[in-house]
């Protein structure tokens, strides 16, 4: 027969499991109520209920409904944010660079159009005067860290004579914003969260890497090499 | 000695005013406690506080608190949305067409980001989902009025040959948010209510027109006259 285990060994491997597993579920209920009813719509009690654990329980595993809400917002743009990140980052290049660079948006674009995304956003929006520091991590870790990865495959392409460009920054923002702001900012404004149907969206994406193409590609005319401004210079 | 006015019309004569005054107290109240506070944090005993009327004053000019927080949403981005309106639609040529559009976007840029119009428009997104014909108010007197002005700018400088495209409501979506999205998204999520400086601003504009007369200027290379989606068809 084995040795027994340590009583300390036993403890921890019953209750490691069926602590992780109570988080677990106090994140998915906060996270629905959260989404469904706003930061200041939801309460501690409610989350314990559909959690069901007691109150105690939710302050064991998180200091207050703040910390609570910021686990989310990070949980939920990580996961949208990796993605993109990993896409942008390991893009094949297939020698049609428009086709590579419309693939990749019409990706993103619907990552970010998913309505848990959406409503994230909103919610951060709605408290980022209180809370800050939830807008700046949902910055940094969507949006930011996406233009940061684009900043990076720009540059390489720019290195190599494929893109024509001198702030692989600003190429970033802007293809990340021609991409994006026609549905995110109806979204937003207009309170839908169900995306735009697939073909607009995909139009959204494709029209977005053409105007991109336009002033940053080998045949642009605009904005390489002249700097920004260069025009009346 | 003049004929006394009939009592009606002293009465109107006088109380018209006074009425008009309340009610215009009363906005001003609302607008300083809903930008400082929020929808859900601002009450009508507040607003009537503020103001220095009694709740029934309040009661009497606004039918709850939904259509007094309509009131101010409409009247800023009327304010903001009429001034980048008539801007666009009365655009003086100089015969610089970059220079011209640079003009524009700043001012566009400078109206969209004062402070109250941010606060405002992360109010709205905020209430969006509760409020959707809010939402809508914004979205169509704010940038859907002044993509649909830029829209016929744009058309008509297609036609003259200035612009080459072949959809004058995309170009001006490209446009609008090349020119925003960068300032606005950031403004947006990391709470901050006082725009970036000046110069940031204005390069922003700069850029951002680059990149669109990049797309769509005479000597564009991408956009037109193939349609979206062409290089693949």
């Amino acid at each position: 027969m084995s040795t027994a285990p340590s009583p300390n060994a036993s403890r921890d491997g019953d209750e490691e499991p069926r602590s992780a597993r109570k988080r677990r579920g106090i994140l998915e209920a906060a996270r629905t109520l959260f989404l469904r009813n706003g930061y200041r719509g939801t309460s501690m009690d409610e989350i314990a209920g559909v959690a069901a654990v007691s109150k105690q329980t939710v302050y064991k595993h998180f200091a207050d409904k703040k910390s609570l809400f910021s686990e989310i917002v990070t949980g939920t743009v990580n996961e949208a944010g990796d993605t993109v990140h990993d896409q942008v980052l390991k893009l094949q290049e297939s020698g049609n660079l428009e086709a590579d660079l419309r693939g990749l948006a019409r990706r993103q674009l619907a990552m970010v159009m998913q309505p848990q995304v959406l409503r994230l956003r909103r919610l951060v929006i709605a408290e980022a005067e209180r809370f800050p520091e939830l807008g700046r991590t949902f910055y940094e870790r969507g949006p930011g860290r996406t233009i940061a990865a684009l900043a990076t495959l720009f540059e390489r392409l720019g290195t190599r004579g494929v893109l024509q460009l001198d702030d692989p920054h600003l190429a970033a923002e802007h293809f990340n914003w021609l991409v994006m702001s026609i549905p995110l900012n109806q979204a937003m404004l207009l309170g839908h969260d169900e995306p735009p149907s697939a073909p607009d969206l995909d139009r959204y994406a494709d029209t977005g890497v053409q105007v991109f193409l336009a002033a940053y590609g080998r045949h642009s005319s605009a904005l390489s090499p002249a700097t920004p401004g260069g025009a009346n210079e």
